[in-house]
């Protein structure tokens, strides 16, 4: 693809200054010849990437500048300077520079100067302190987009699996309750479009796992199969998505299985996360469907454990830069009229 | 080792007549040499394993007989005749010769006859038809062992992983009120001298995973890592048990971090069994910690839709009597008195 649109940087924020954001993504980006990385930005405190990264950076202001620079130094969009920095301890100040990259890369790939937007880990705890007030980046990406929060999917996506958590940070008490059959239809519509449009599978083919242990065993192991999952299922077949389920979710995992689908619903956190990083913990990428913009991220956290000591693994951000250009891509070509 | 004790045949039920229970003792059987099996005599009606398999076949009725004819043929301990079978036909009369197979077996591996016991798929439902009134064949053979259910913990075992789900057969609903301090300090103490003793692991390594996404995220997510989980944790590290967690179940089953441990508990069914699953669906083994029996079985059902057909994978089976040789081995060592 050479057309205009795909040859946009992509916007990589760098989360907390004091997390692993800054150095994994300047290690990307030396990685970017071996794993043909499209030219990306990344964005936050210029000061914070040089405090824990030796290679050659630049300080742009433009997505020209960044396309012109990316082949020899990381370009930086540098926003303030988030004052004094140990890697490992968060400042106040470090939370509001994340929070100031993560609206200045909303805000260029939603003007569409960047291809699609990649979020680095930002300390849920410090944003907190300054008064967010949001769950994560993605409510806040939803707010920004003007999509509600249950709208915007969370999907992990790697090689060989793609699962969605359709009730994610709750307490496992409250999933029963909250596993509604409006909410499995409206999620597994904006999965089965998102993978048309941004994964380009024409006929994605969906399973959904039931919530009880072997699908509930029909209702000996709990009703929630029979009396809600069932049904909305059935309301999807009607509209022509293709979704299997309810599935015993541990056979739906067994190869063989899980390869039949380009996509696993799952009822609730762990039964989605937990065997997709058993398969993909290098590299699974945290992507958002049902928005405006692409979006993905690296799926790990601030780690400031490890901050600054090099040992932080560039290898999910890489993939979720990688994914962003191919999701963008792909939305592209769809946009192209056909000649 | 030589000695007498691991000499001994292994006794492998063939579960319902109906399902590929038959034709996967059989299938195991072939592949005795390729997998260094040793002797085990599979229990049942010999017409069944006839009916779907085209090996040379010797009927038994003691185990001095299996060891001599092993290497021949097939060993049939046969107990009846079940009546006209269809392969994926299940019959009351079939359901009865699964349950004698069953005592059988467990009578001939509590006399010391057999060194082990290995249970074929059974149907529930068949099983109910006939009166059978235990949730799974595991709480029967409990109670033959004079075990109470709970004491009989559950475990698959593969290659590189070990899990433990700490509740089971039960809805999601009632996890969170099933998951006590009690259960989880009786359990563990089960699997770690259930790793010493069955699988000569000397300091045996737990991990718990919490039971809420994240753990719980500091009681933001749910209170019960700290109300329950992490005070039995305590109580286990006290006893000298040693146990990690409550620990998130997405990074615990990371590869990197699984690695540091030989089993992973886990409160409740799908935590443990999809990430197991999606590792470990062909070379998997469900094995019974805490009975005065080695016992283990294949992970997986009846599959009346495939018995007959030939397409039934031995695999697991063959693991499951590997496994249950392995065991039976490392506890008899540990009878033998030192030199």
């Amino acid at each position: 693809m050479n057309d205009g649109l795909t040859r946009r940087p992509i916007a990589v924020t760098m989360g907390d200054p004091a997390g692993v954001g800054p150095e994994v993504a300047a290690r990307a980006w030396e990685a970017r010849r071996d794993h043909a990385l499209p030219p990306f930005v990344a964005i936050g405190d210029a000061a914070t990437v040089g405090a824990v990264w030796n290679g050659p950076l630049v300080r742009v202001g433009s997505m020209d500048e960044v396309a012109a620079t990316f082949a020899d130094a990381l370009p930086v969009w540098h926003l303030e300077d988030s004052g004094p920095l140990t890697p490992g301890a968060p400042t106040a100040a470090g939370a509001a520079c994340a929070l100031h990259a993560l609206e200045t890369g909303i805000g260029l790939t939603r003007n569409q100067a960047s291809a699609a937007l990649v979020t680095g880990p930002v300390s849920k705890h410090a944003l907190q302190g300054i008064g967010y007030t949001h769950p994560g980046q993605t409510e806040f990406i939803a707010e920004r987009c003007g999509v509600t929060a249950t709208n915007a999917v969370m999907m992990l996506a790697g090689p060989s699996l793609r699962v969605v958590p359709l009730t994610v940070h709750i307490p496992l008490a409250e999933v029963p309750e909250r596993l509604t059959g409006e909410l499995i239809v409206a999620k597994a519509r904006i999965v089965a479009r998102g993978l048309k449009r941004d994964f380009g599978i024409e006929a994605p083919r969906l399973a959904i796992a039931g919530m009880n242990p072997h699908a509930g065993e029909s209702g000996r192991l709990g009703d929630e199969e029979i009396r809600i999952i069932a049904p909305a299922v059935g309301q999807l077949v009607a509209e022509g998505v293709s979704i299997d389920g309810p599935l015993a979710a541990d056979a739906l995992f067994a190869p063989g299985i899980r390869d039949q689908y380009d996509a696993l619903l799952c009822p609730y956190h762990d039964q989605a996360l937990a065997p997709f990083k058993a398969l993909h913990f290098h590299d699974g990428v945290n992507l958002t469907l049902g928005l405006p913009i692409v979006r993905t991220s690296p799926d790990h956290g601030t780690a400031f454990n490890i901050a600054g000591s090099g040992r932080a693994d560039p290898g999910p951000t890489i993939a979720a830069i990688a994914m962003a250009a191919k999701l963008a891509a792909s939305r592209a070509r769809r946009c192209v009229p056909a000649a």
